[in-house]
């Protein structure tokens, strides 16, 4: 196992303060318990939008804590889910009066210690669960889809709909029509090690490719052998599109997601590819990202995202982000 | 070797394909000969920034291309020189006619390649050579001193002050200031794999990584077992500030970089030791970058970078931008 680390028991929190002293104007750290909070938060009447899970798969989520996404992320260890102790205190810490509204990826131990942590809280809160990984029902993980890169998608416009006063009922809803119109689907040419195991997750023959792998390492559909990139992302592009089914035109995002350990210029390449092939079939992508965003610590690999988006998701996927992993101005 | 690729020979093209498709707003591509061009170039009366160099570093320089920061970018095929024709045929669309500035990467095709091209154009022509690689004198690519990631802040603040209306010769007086002002050293924990070759381009073993690493995977200063990441970082900042030779309490700009290979987890990890290490020198880290700039293909290893700031560079980093890999507002 090669990486950059001292101990591996302290791996998460080293990291964490380097990103907390890399981005001081745009979040603060805390450690015991561990989230990430807005640095100006709790904002006064918003409604408080928080997410987390295991760590492993920055920038998500804590590279998306900042002004017009989330208010904390709460990271467990390496794929590990955080604690409800972690999400009481996030939630306590950035409650700005209007409602706590968690964003939770669909594994069970997430979905567990949310739930528990929605309890113990008081304050009004409502969560979102995200399973847009059309790839397999349930997994090691999981009961039912994994949220996977999908995820950033619902955290934005959900994120730029609280900062814009929505009310937690309405960002709620929004968030779960998000859900429904997104789908991901991803494949990996490399396993991830996971820093306490020291060696790969699986191993995988050198022209072998797993089509439909989790962000964990789980296994996906099948295993065979590397493909063109133009065959890979038309069985991508044709699992996620199957399954949304979108009526022809409809307007779309696509999200090309790096795993960890694919260079920009092989993303950039996929996306020319998955782009050309949902265009054939009469869609059109009017927004996209490429870059790593839900990552799978070194895994090399890539998922596609769609989302059939509608007027108002449009408006708060452009408003403006600040925060450590996506930034733009309106 | 294991990569989203269609055929070797097309790798180049599809994959500007699809970053001109992601990012239309921003940049145009022109295929023959090849370069990126800001989607509105020309800009009247505006010096004209252009930088290229063999592809493999994405972003760097393509992902460079817009407001604040380059006028155009000439990729050359991987790890090879961009052609003095699509340099010059980059700088006729781009001239806004106040002169063309020249951003080079000390290697000796790009240097030639530009000299040639500044030569061809006609207009008013300056060149700004970066060479702030400290680990090594020469190699395989170079004579002196290789330009590496230290390009990006070159880049950046002599594009923003192209952008509020310098001249060429303040513009190329400026970013020589910078280069003058910036060491970077990198590491590499694992090689890369160019795709003509479809191999690794050098053996490391299990437990050794590569101190002083070029962005092609040349060899550095010595080759050693894999150590804990303070001893990483602690060896990397000693040799840039020992090089650089800032002053005490000099302010500093940190850039992690990583090469490709390597997840966000560990930038963070490693720019909080060198962040610590440099503070500890006496030395106040005022501006930070961590990420994937000046990549290296697929390599696992990282490079940190520091610019000595004064306050005119300050104003100019901290300028607004608007490109596919580098965007923040005012």
């Amino acid at each position: 196992m090669k990486k950059f680390m001292n101990e591996v028991d302290s791996i998460l929190a080293e990291s964490l303060r380097g990103l907390g002293q890399a981005h001081g104007e745009l979040l603060r750290i805390e450690e015991e318990p561990t989230y990430v909070a807005r640095a100006d938060a709790p904002v006064r009447g918003k409604v408080a939008l928080i997410s987390g899970g295991g760590s492993g798969h920055e920038p998500l989520h804590t590279g998306f804590v900042g002004r017009g996404m989330l208010d904390a992320a709460c990271p467990g260890q390496i794929f590990t889910a955080p604690g409800p102790d972690q999400i009481v205190a996030a939630a306590r810490a950035v409650d700005g009066g209007n409602g706590i509204l968690f964003v939770v990826k669909n594994y069970s131990g997430d979905v567990m210690n949310f739930e528990m942590a929605a309890e113990m809280i008081g304050s009004p809160c409502e969560s979102i669960l995200v399973d847009d990984d059309v790839a397999v029902e349930g997994s090691s993980y999981t009961t039912g889809r994994r949220g996977v890169a999908g995820t950033l998608v619902v955290e934005k416009i959900v994120g730029a709909a609280a900062e814009a006063g929505a009310s937690l009922q309405d960002c709620a809803a929004l968030g779960r029509r998000v859900v429904r119109a997104t789908g991901s689907m991803g494949v990996a040419l490399t396993s991830c090690t996971v820093p306490a195991a020291g060696r790969p997750t699986f191993d995988l023959g050198e022209d072998e490719m797993e089509l439909g792998v989790g962000i964990h390492g789980e296994p996906g559909r099948r295993r065979e052998k590397l493909a063109t990139a133009d065959d890979i992302a038309a069985e991508l592009v044709g699992a996620v599109l199957d399954d949304l089914a979108p009526p022809p035109g409809r307007e779309m995002l696509l999200l090309v997601n790096g795993l960890g350990g694919t260079p920009m210029m092989e993303l950039h390449l996929m996306y020319a590819a998955a782009a050309r092939i949902a265009e054939a079939r009469g869609f059109r992508i009017v927004r996209s990202l490429v870059g790593n965003y839900a990552t799978c610590l070194d895994m090399a690999g890539c998922s596609l995202t769609f989302s059939m988006l509608d007027d108002e998701m449009k408006g708060f996927w452009d408003a403006p982000v600040h925060t450590a992993a996506l930034r733009w101005a309106a």
